[in-house]
């Protein structure tokens, strides 16, 4: 194996320092002379027809600039693919959902804006509403959407080899119905962006996790060129594939505020704001049934699934195709049928989160599998590794897996003191039980369909050897920006500090699909060696003339560069970098360079081909402790075996499969939002109970290497997998501490209060 | 010859909606949070020992934040060769030329900043002066510097040929002294920045023609690395090679000041600071000796010259081989010997202006032969035609002219009414006498030296068929950005609206060596094309399937694209652009190139080679009236046949001309910095008398088309050539009209008066 400089080195994030010294700015942090501030009308009613909208007080204001309502935009609406468009910036005939915004003002001062906010009245005729997605789908039910039927958003089905058959065949067959709350990122960076329309075009500065979506929406929005429309990213606080992978309506209103205006204006959402309307994970219920040889052979799975989409279609599609088409790992599954709903309520819109979509049908099938392993007597490992595929491997709907560490990982779980004790039940108290779980997951990474989604990389040779780096890859906090430049640095052989990455500006860094699936260090890697290639292979033709060597033959390391196998000649790469810069009339060395993994086959209709360029596996093991009288589960010890190719920061990998896994903890036992009648009863981070540090249990992550052809250096993706395997792990982990299943999300105190009662009264 | 559909057409300037409606942001414009203002402490003597300052008072003052004085900067000293780095961003132990900034303060705003100047007490020990670089020169003159003996700041020396053999054979020699004035460029903004010092490195706003100048300086400076210094580039209103083509003291203290404070600092020089600290041309003193064979052959010519070079050497080392190297072209000339000496003296520092270093010694020359001639009695047009060189020439110091429209361009004014009627001697009234001048010129376009001197270009492809343009090409006013777009509109067969020019910014866009030296459409038109051919060879490749066709028979044209021969079959340039950017997993089209044409020669220190890429060749008739009794001079038409190779914008050529012209015009006979032992007596635009509109001429410009080798279908400079021109042309008229030849610049009325006077008695 060749040994690397950079690559696999523990190497703390480049960005630490600006973010803890406070230097680092965020969308929030923006001021520009003349700004105006924005502010939201928002809907009291989760559907309703709007019947007028008088904004003649406001207008009035001393201080307030400009008042926009929907009928502003043109009839304009927006959406992941040209049939869904369904989502205007402001609503027009009617809200579909409570709190979605209906007008918006731009005046002096956040305050004036504010006071002339509420001074817009709008009329309404309230409509009756429809909240649960069952009961969306039935006859008579109030329609969100006039062009849709049973408020159907989406459906998406998969029906591969012959589950009927299969299931007849089976020795035992289960059928259960699961379900998973309705969640948030939780990202501690609120929604804001500051926004200039000028003849020049609309610049941009927005909190975005995948820049170049904004950019497309605005251009579309405002019948815009591309080359017009300038996003500028900040740092970011988080995103995990929330508001900030979508557009919002604070986006629009600033940049068309901006051109009634000709100022600058600005819009940071409140907490409050962003907990009420902004994206969620659908809440979903999964009808899971699962045939089974006697030996634990699973022979044929048929899942059916009811997604609450909310109001809006926003990303759902992807949603629904995530939910099946990653099903068919990381077990052989010869037979499997899926059947996905995608149904519109008047809840806030439901869209991508952390692990997108799989997380729903991963906990009802692992936790599926673990009670018929149960019932068959067999151990929750065993049931495991006999399922488990191993590379190479194509599963029915044709994805090919071209590494696999998941059998080693869970032989390291297995073989652990932990997974070994679990049954002495050590007890901390009488009222205590104390239980282990594992699971196993699998997920995708470098995410891509078909289209323009491909990552690039530019990166300029600085006369005096440093190194500028161009991406429209997007560090939103996972670290990815030090992974690239890790890249550059392996391959140039220079130092990480001697490479600067440059922030994401859509009039400069190249085009980017975004931050999401797990893609950066995949894609936006392999664009950045290739790039860094270009450079090398530039510098090396210059320096082979040196020597009259061969420009293949030489070597980049340590800041020095020589021909192979004689280190002795070598000169320093700053002083290369002088020479090829100063050449003749002078050079200006550009290396350029976008990923490439090809796409064989990839039908998004059916669910067929590779979602993802590769595949993660991850083996989990969650120790819990549960007081039995108040139901209250503390998770104490986790043990997650990770295989994501190749770590090419451990550090990072680490810390990336730790948040995931926390994360996912919040879903399993603490996090839920807790609605009425379309309203978010709990939109404070107070009261919407994510894990806090005293929360989270201590995280031993074992790194499975198994170098995937498909990334740079054998890396797959090592920041989504640990979400999806946390809550079955967690969550059979309670069910070996208190021998009940249980199948809904977040499994809280009262409901295991509630079904230790019934189980003792049963 | 092949016909263009974007080249050569007359294309409004792309930026002229930005600044009429005053949309364009200046550096002056630019603000940011928690920002400061600086203010800098200057000198009231011209030479003097600093023996203390004192900066207690100033710091007492509230809202005072920073205080920086020379030492702060630990030495550092910049300049543009590494021995003649002898310029500290503020003064250390002594001042060197009055106004000379000596300590900077931070402040909260520009009142405090300003106050607390005032308090910063300085005690200097004055030390006598020297003004006239003649005097300087002597033994026993004040020393300006120590590291040089008797102020000898650089000198330059050409010898070719054999001057004293020619002379001796030629049939008339004659010898004279010229002198040009102490002018300066007239900028309407004055040098501003912000500047922004954080963890990350300097980030800073700042008006310049060449940012990579002070991104240079800064990361020296600052020892920084390259990569972590970013200079964004605003809007800039106007250069012409003076304080904006270098760095100055308010960009280093406002980076220091931001170090120290943690804020963002600003500073903004006032007009009257600017006059009287900014470098200005070099005046100069020309001895001029040319021989003659009765024909009017040139036979030989020696120059020798003495350039006041006032405190510092800044770019002087250049100004001094362009008085000599150019001289050598627009005629033959087999026998030249040249000497340059730049002195040092008490006065701010000369640098570099339009018509860099060959507008003192072109004007010597044309006036010198026209004596010459008359003293043969040749027609000035026949003279020059006799001497004109013709393309392909090589000169004795081996400059190679591959195209030339001189004896064309002369033609075409021979033929003119204007000239046809010179001998009318038409006259408004007895008082006034008018006359008409001509004079030839050549000047270097694409400057480069050895050196990190090329201009690179970045193309990005959006997926809706429009154009990201990233260059390092500045325009600072001269309208090269219209020009650069059309070029890549002219390649990709797109309009030029379909093209975005972004801001100058070294964090984001390619290495460019500068504006200056006419280089931009040349070098940075080069580059913008190859940039182009390489994003239309990527999009061929992929249209050429389309119809089984070979990528190099792909036309683009029109915003169409079709196989050769077969526009009918054409498909749209932003449909080809979809399917190249969504092709399999998508693609991200970029293209690059940078600047190559080959220097083959070039001897700095000898004067041998090319200085430039391409050589333009301009013919200059001025008619003026003399008012005999005042000696008010108004010029009331010009003439220009310029050679530019190509124009590749006619309207932006034309203007270039005009500009140059009235520039040429104002140092002719208006403008000269009246000084007092080294205090400039008229620093504001009242008293510094640029030519108004008032005062402009008619002026044709006629189109001399010779399409040159090196440069972008054909183009040469068209920005300085009539600057240098316009002189000898206006005073050679001021002759025809008054029969006194004037040698020294500006030609006021009071000389006219004073020459008259004394030829009447005489």
């Amino acid at each position: 194996m060749e040994e690397y400089t950079v690559i696999g080195k523990r190497i703390p994030r480049i960005d630490a320092k600006a973010k803890v010294t406070g230097e680092a700015k965020y969308a929030a942090d923006f001021e520009l002379p003349g700004m105006l501030w924005c502010k939201m009308v928002r809907s009291p009613l989760p559907h309703a027809r709007i019947l007028n909208i008088d904004t003649t007080l406001a207008q009035r204001l001393p201080g307030v600039k400009a008042v926009c309502t929907g009928k502003d935009f043109g009839g304009w609406k927006w959406g992941w693919m040209p049939k869904t468009r369904d989502e205007p910036p402001l609503a027009i005939d009617k809200v579909r959902y409570l709190a979605e915004a209906v007008a918006a003002v731009a005046a002096i001062d956040e305050d004036t804006a504010e006071e002339a906010a509420e001074l817009i009245r709008v009329d309404y005729e309230e409509l009756p509403g429809v909240f649960d997605p069952e009961e969306a789908m039935k006859d008579g039910a109030p329609q969100v959407h006039d062009y849709v039927k049973n408020n159907l958003s989406w459906d998406f089905h998969m029906d591969f080899g012959d589950v009927d058959k299969a299931f007849r065949e089976s020795d035992l067959v289960r059928e259960e119905r699961f379900e998973t709350g309705r969640v948030t990122h939780g990202y501690l960076e609120p929604p804001a962006a500051v926004a200039y329309y000028a003849s020049s075009g609309i610049t941009i500065w927005a909190a975005k996790q995948s820049p170049y979506f904004l950019y497309r929406h605005l251009a579309a929005c405002f019948k815009l060129p591309l080359s017009k429309v300038r996003v500028i990213q900040p740092y970011i606080g988080g995103g995990f594939g929330g508001t900030k992978n979508d557009s919002l309506a604070g986006d629009f209103c600033a940049a068309l505020l901006s051109k009634t205006t000709g100022k600058p204006v600005k819009f940071v959402c409140t907490m409050e704001e962003e907990l009420m309307t902004s994206r969620r994970r659908h809440n979903v219920i999964v009808y899971n049934k699962m045939g089974m040889k006697k030996d634990g052979i699973i022979t044929a799975m048929q899942s059916r699934i009811i997604a609450d989409g909310g109001a809006y279609t926003a990303i759902g599609p992807l949603t629904m195709y995530l939910t099946g088409i990653m099903s068919t790992l990381p077990y052989k599954l010869p037979n499997f049928k899926h059947d996905a709903y995608r149904v519109f309520t008047n809840n806030p819109v439901s869209a991508a989160m952390r692990g997108h979509g799989v997380t729903h049908t991963r906990f009802a099938a692992e936790i599926q599998m673990e009670m018929m392993a149960e019932e068959l007597g067999i151990d929750p490992v065993e049931i495991r590794l006999k399922n488990a595929i191993q590379a190479p491997h194509e599963t029915v709907n044709k994805i090919t897996v071209h590494s696999c560490g998941l059998s080693e990982g869970l032989k390291s779980i297995a073989t652990s003191e932990r997974w070994k004790k679990r049954l002495e039940k050590r007890k901390r108290a009488d009222y205590i039980s104390h239980g282990v779980g594992i699971s196993a997951a699998a997920y995708l990474g470098g995410a891509r369909q078909r289209g323009h989604q491909s990552c690039a990389a530019v990166i300029r040779l600085c006369e005096d050897g440093t190194i500028d780096y161009l991406t429209g890859a997007t560090d939103a906090g996972q670290g990815s920006d030090t992974v690239l430049v890790q890249i550059i640095a392996q391959e140039l052989g220079v130092g990480v500090e001697d490479i600067d990455i440059k922030r994401v500006d859509t009039a400069y860094t190249p085009c980017d699909a975004g931050s999401y699936g797990s893609r950066v260090t995949v894609l936006a890697g392999e664009a950045a060696m290739k790039a860094a290639r270009d450079v090398k292979e530039q510098l090396a033709r210059i320096a082979a003339k040196n020597w009259e060597a061969n420009p293949e033959d030489i070597v980049f390391r340590d800041r020095r560069v020589y021909p192979k196998g004689s280190p002795d000649m070598s000169m320093p790469f700053d002083k290369l970098a002088k020479i090829a810069c100063y050449s003749g009339s002078g050079a200006v060395i550009i290396g350029k360079g976008y990923s490439e993994y090809g796409i064989e086959i990839l039908d998004f209709e059916k669910g067929i081909g590779n979602c993802g360029t590769s595949y993660s596996f991850t083996s989990h093991l969650s120790e819990v402790d549960v007081d039995l009288e108040t139901g209250f589960v503390k998770c104490t010890d986790m043990l997650i075996a990770h295989d994501c190719g190749r770590p090419l920061n451990p550090i990072n990998v680490e810390a990336q499969n730790q948040g995931a896994a926390v994360q996912g903890l919040g879903q399993s036992i603490y996090e839920q939002f807790v609605m009425d009648r379309g309203k978010t009863l709990n939109p404070s981070l107070v009261d919407y109970k994510m894990p806090l540090s005293t929360d989270a249990p201590r995280i031993e992550v074992i790194d499975i290497i198994t170098n995937d052809p498909n990334g740079p250096y054998g890396a797959k993706e090592a920041s989504e997998g640990a979400i999806v395997s946390a809550p079955p792990s967690v969550i059979s982990a309670i069910h070996d501490a208190t021998g009940v299943w249980f199948k809904e999300q977040p499994v809280t105190p009262e409901k295991i209060v509630m079904a230790l009662r019934a189980k003792k009264q049963g």
